[in-house]
């Protein structure tokens, strides 16, 4: 069974499902299984920042090579783009099927991504920023909802949408937040969307980067164990612009700081330091682990192959029986 | 074209449809048009106290009466009714189809309900709400997402409704949060969702009460628009529990007052008569509007009845034009 829309058409791939390329996390390896599988691999270079340990030009170059010979995109946060203009340069010098830019105006790169032949994605949180991005030429739309994990804003998927896609036609739409199954991609389908992008459920997958204390947590935790903060950013030293803050799992870090960061942040350097030792050393309690309130469907971590299959094989279920089941051709009433 | 599922079984209704129970604005000649369309009206009694305007024994009468025939249900804040708790019985005297409780321990309340004949609806905001209510004997179990209108919490409904759909199984589960057309009704079904419950989008109707200024006002303004604040709470001297506040349209009263409500508190009696007499004014800066973010589907003021077909004709023509569109047989890559 495949799921035809246009955004397969677009891409020229078999499924509406794409891996949200989660910095640091969603690399190459995961990315490669996702296209391979029928869907598209979006690697994760988030900041473009060396001192983070993902996203340097290295790093980006080596987790292409870890793509195979699987055609796969890339992901940036936009702002901070800004500030590494050449990073996405170098990027598009390894022929990214598509390039996805969030959080920030678009309007500075998207001629060069278009004219460099790979497809335009941009992410949006609000029906402003939709518009925006339409305006600048996107050619797929991302909208996503205030449940994703990761940074994101306050408006929620299912109605955020629809309205999205009442709003940007003819450009196709991806719906992302709190999407983990078949019947998820089913729901975003039947809201007007012509695919999802999936992050957290590809995190508990084998191919994933990040350390398997996180997996393990994801898989043991629940969409009421989340929070969106900026503290794990302050911890971090990352200048998040409003209105964008990231959702994780609840941990004793964020029990302690969350809504505190001018206190966090007069910790200095050396509370720096401790929490990226933290986070190498997959100590969760103080560690982040961005996720999103799908938790409750997360509960294993097969290969990301299997997992684009039965996300499709679930989905193409949902949309053959529930309308067998719930459609009653009689009158109402009758 | 009908929509048949597990809750319109139970009601006896023709469509999977649920007016939410707006306090002061489902009366009963909202409820009654939900109900003759062939969904199920409850009429909001809200905090069932006469201070407020609506929900007093009186108010409770009337509206039923303005039901006429129509079989419709009622629905209270749980809270609220620890301390009238006559006003149950007084309900219950009216043979209500269905009572639904939210915000707050059931327990108290449930076996009265049932053995008065009325369906046990129980409206949810977390998973672990939904496993209580299960527990204490919900009979339907709504789940509900931050992006409803009025009074709710932070899970959103997208992620939401799947996850309580497993854990509460068999008892069935309603969608509530954001859903203001077809294709909301049409993607809780794939969530596995058993029907919908609709708010804000009922507002804009003509047999809702409240002001026509707030009317228009919901017609005129978008899902980026809203906010969840206890500020209007405060201003009506409301003490809600933790996690509770109400998603309402941003207004120059709002902008003034979240977050700031000991401020707010402390300006007193004075102040709570200024917020009333501007409520009753319709005076839209100052008084509050509760709105949910699918407001951008919301621009026009139909009657409830021709509302009820309309969602229903659009989740029909979703639920089969997708799959016929999207589904294909041929195997993945061939």
């Amino acid at each position: 069974m495949a799921l035809s829309t246009a955004i397969t058409h677009l891409l020229g791939i078999d499924h509406p499902v794409l891996l949200a390329p989660m910095g640091g996390v969603a690399g190459g390896a995961l990315a490669g299984a996702v296209s391979a599988a029928g869907g598209l691999g979006l690697i994760g270079a988030g900041y473009a920042d060396p001192a983070l340990g993902f996203g340097s030009d290295d790093w980006v170059r080596s987790e292409f090579g870890k793509a195979g010979n699987h055609a796969v995109g890339i992901g940036f946060i936009t702002w901070a783009l800004e500030r590494r203009p050449a990073a996405l340069d170098h990027a598009l010098g390894f022929r990214p099927k598509a390039v996805m830019l969030s959080f920030g105006d678009v309007a500075p790169h998207a001629a060069k991504i278009r004219d460099a032949g790979a497809v335009l994605i941009c992410q949006v949180q609000t029906l402003r920023h939709a518009l925006a991005a339409a305006a600048n030429g996107a050619q797929i739309i991302v909208a996503q909802g205030t449940e994703a994990g990761g940074h994101g804003a306050d408006r929620a998927t299912l109605p955020l949408v629809p309205a999205v896609v009442d709003a940007v036609a003819p450009v196709p739409v991806a719906a992302a937040g709190g999407i983990a199954d078949g019947r998820g991609l089913a729901a975003a389908l039947m809201l007007g969307a012509d695919a999802v992008l999936v992050g957290t459920r590809f995190w508990a997958t084998r191919e994933a980067l990040g350390h398997a204390n996180q997996k393990a947590l994801i898989e043991r935790s629940g969409g009421d164990d989340t929070l969106r903060t900026s503290a794990f950013d302050t911890a971090r030293g990352i200048a998040w612009p409003e209105p964008y803050t990231g959702r994780a799992i609840r941990n004793a870090f964020a029990d302690r700081w969350h809504e505190r960061d001018d206190e966090l942040r007069a910790e200095g350097e050396a509370m720096r330091e401790r929490f990226f030792a933290a986070q190498r050393a997959g100590d969760t309690d103080t560690a982040v682990t961005f996720a999103g309130e799908g938790l409750d469907l997360i509960a294993d971590r097969p290969g990301a192959g299997e997992l684009v299959r039965r996300i499709v094989d679930e989905a193409a279920d949902a949309l053959t029986a529930v309308p067998g089941r719930c459609l009653d051709p009689a009158p109402a009433g009758g």
